[in-house]
């Protein structure tokens, strides 16, 4: 469904908060045109040839995860042809057709597609943009039998809710997976992507015996890539490769390459700086004018990070129903529901990383004004 | 099994018939270079972005279908990240974990990873260098019931046994289908790289309606892009979607519309000239190294394309038990029980593509060498 609407709202006219795209004007065309070069002037057909995991490339992965503290040795770190493969991995290797998972109420559904693929069993915690994952339910639901095969978390920037989970929390999930014997997916996409705030260490730092970390190089460095990573405790990795080789084979060697020759020159750096300063700035103008335009009663997160905001309008607006309203005035966003497997109707998720400031005024503003006109109808 | 073997044979020193790789030097490192840099250029941060299925792309391989006789709309084609994404999307199409499948008893690994991943019933079909398929065991496994779900066939230059389907075999795998309803799966990575003889049209061209079809770049143009492309029915394409989608989201932008370059700029005719001609000169001096060197009372496949010869050794030669032996005296092939679950134990898949006509000679020779000390062991 969320692709459907994404191509929809990705019409000429259209202002669209809708998709998760990084902001294209900063996209890095110039450094990464300049080590694909290099890479194919160096190391020639061995960059067009088959290739395994590139040891460079896993090392420098392992130093990126200990600038988060992550304790990683470079054979820990499985490269995946981005992360949404690394989820259908995880989900592949923890789950069979009758196991359980634990999941968000909403999460970004292929987060939930990598899971209810293998899963009948799908135990949905309450979730807000207020309280974040609720902890109790969580246990409530890691505890119950048949035990579940993972509990599925997105620590920083949540997709679609745009908040994190403390460091309390995230000590609380370690003791849960410590004491149910659960193992903990932990997916993210966003960590990297924090411009406000004191960060908190990932849950694979804290026991990587217990989780199994999903990173991607789509939001730091490009969508295009299609390259990201898995961390997995050692005795799981025999496993992951079967799978691996039976999905695509391997993730492609150019690639990996490029994107070690893009590390090795600093790149992801400079480019991250500039991200981050650009996300900030979109995020301010967006609270801001949603504060401004959307009706009373309206509350909503303001992330640290990331690309999402959330907002929960008042009851009685239903922003399924008020989308095609919406694109007929020129804005598009992707309702709540598209996220929940029921629920969600009083909700929008909002992108900022994709719209241009003048954009953002002028969407805002008419998104406001829509949302006004769903207030005023009658309930359903 | 195979990929571990592949690693160990990969080893300073060995010479290698055991991988499936492109001759190195004729990768085509310069046009990639020059295509890419091009692209980025031209699309900037759109080759970058996130990206559906490039029109283009899938125009010029609808092109490239029709070359082959199959009239094939650019709407039917569907990217994927190379073939073996292919199968593994065709087979969770098509199979759950009760439903059956209808295999070659020697099959390239990933064909069978890819549907008895799901299928408990792997119903295996005679296959030999002499006769091919055994077509009235196709039939038989085919009409058994419970009906299969899928009839999974290497028409063209088989990985592993080098033998193609003649024309009057695919008329009847196609009418098979038609009377039993079962499709076909059709894996097509070795079809584009004939060097002899008269092609034949393939399966796809026959019956559109009736075969899955998968294609791939990785050994008309390099292994590294991790693209391909499978041609199915129209009404299946929204469920492909969601699979492809939970799988690993989309195919890299920017690789396909270099892609999309190279085969606009004529660079594949002009490749695939030459990668025929050399693949045609290395299999005739494989077979004629293996006539010279090998034990009398061995057969083999001379292919008319592809990348592998199979050797049917004498009776009493075990070349799963032999392997260390020959490892250790410098050359290395696959034994042919890596692709059977049972049996194969005298046969070896032997790769022509990737040895240069010295390490050939060296290597066949000491093969050679090695073999005959196999015989003269005693049985048992």
């Amino acid at each position: 469904m969320m692709r459907e609407l994404i191509a929809v709202t990705a019409r000429p006219g259209i202002i669209s908060f809708a998709g998760g795209l990084p902001a294209p004007e900063l996209l890095p065309v110039e450094a990464w045109a300049e080590c694909t070069a290099r890479v194919l002037a160096d190391d020639g057909p061995r960059a067009l040839q088959y290739g395994p995991p590139f040891p460079p490339l896993q090392a420098q992965i392992a130093d990126l995860m200990r600038r988060r503290g992550a304790d990683v040795a470079p054979e820990q770190v499985f490269i995946t042809s981005g992360c949404q493969q690394g989820l259908h991995i995880a989900g592949r290797l923890l789950m069979d057709p009758d196991s359980a998972v634990v999941l968000d109420r909403y999460v970004f559904p292929g987060v939930r597609q990598a899971f209810t693929g293998f899963a009948r069993d799908a135990r949905e915690v309450p979730s807000d943009v207020a309280g974040g994952l609720d902890l109790d339910a969580v246990a409530a639901a890691a505890t119950r039998r048949p035990a579940p095969r993972a509990i599925a978390v997105v620590p920083d920037f949540h997709n679609p809710l745009g908040v994190s989970l403390g460091e309390a929390a995230r000590d609380r999930l370690i003791d849960l997976s410590r004491d149910t014997g659960v193992p903990l997916v932990e997916d993210d996409p966003y960590g990297w992507l924090q411009f406000e705030g004191e960060p908190a260490r990932p849950l694979v730092a804290r026991d990587p015996d217990r989780v199994i970390y999903l990173g991607s190089f789509s939001k730091t460095v490009a969508p295009a890539l299609r390259a990201g990573w898995l961390v997995a405790p050692p005795h799981l990795f025999d496993k992951l490769r079967v799978i691996k080789e039976s999905v695509d084979l391997e993730t492609s060697a150019l690639i990996q390459r490029t994107l070690s020759a893009f590390l090795a020159a600093g790149h992801l750096d400079a480019h991250l700086s500039r991200v981050r300063a650009t996300y900030h700035t979109r995020r301010d103008r967006m609270v801001d004018l949603i504060a401004r335009h959307f009706p009373a009663g309206t509350r909503w997160s303001a992330p640290r990070g990331g690309m999402f905001v959330w907002a929960e309008l008042p009851e009685g607006i239903d922003t399924l129903a008020l989308l095609p309203t919406a694109i007929e005035a020129g804005v598009a966003y992707i309702p709540g529901a598209a996220f929940a497997s029921t629920g969600g109707h009083h909700a929008m998720r909002l992108n900022f990383s994709n719209a241009s400031p003048e954009a953002m005024e002028t969407g805002l503003a008419t998104l406001g004004h829509v949302l006004h006109t769903g207030l005023d109808r009658p309930p359903g």
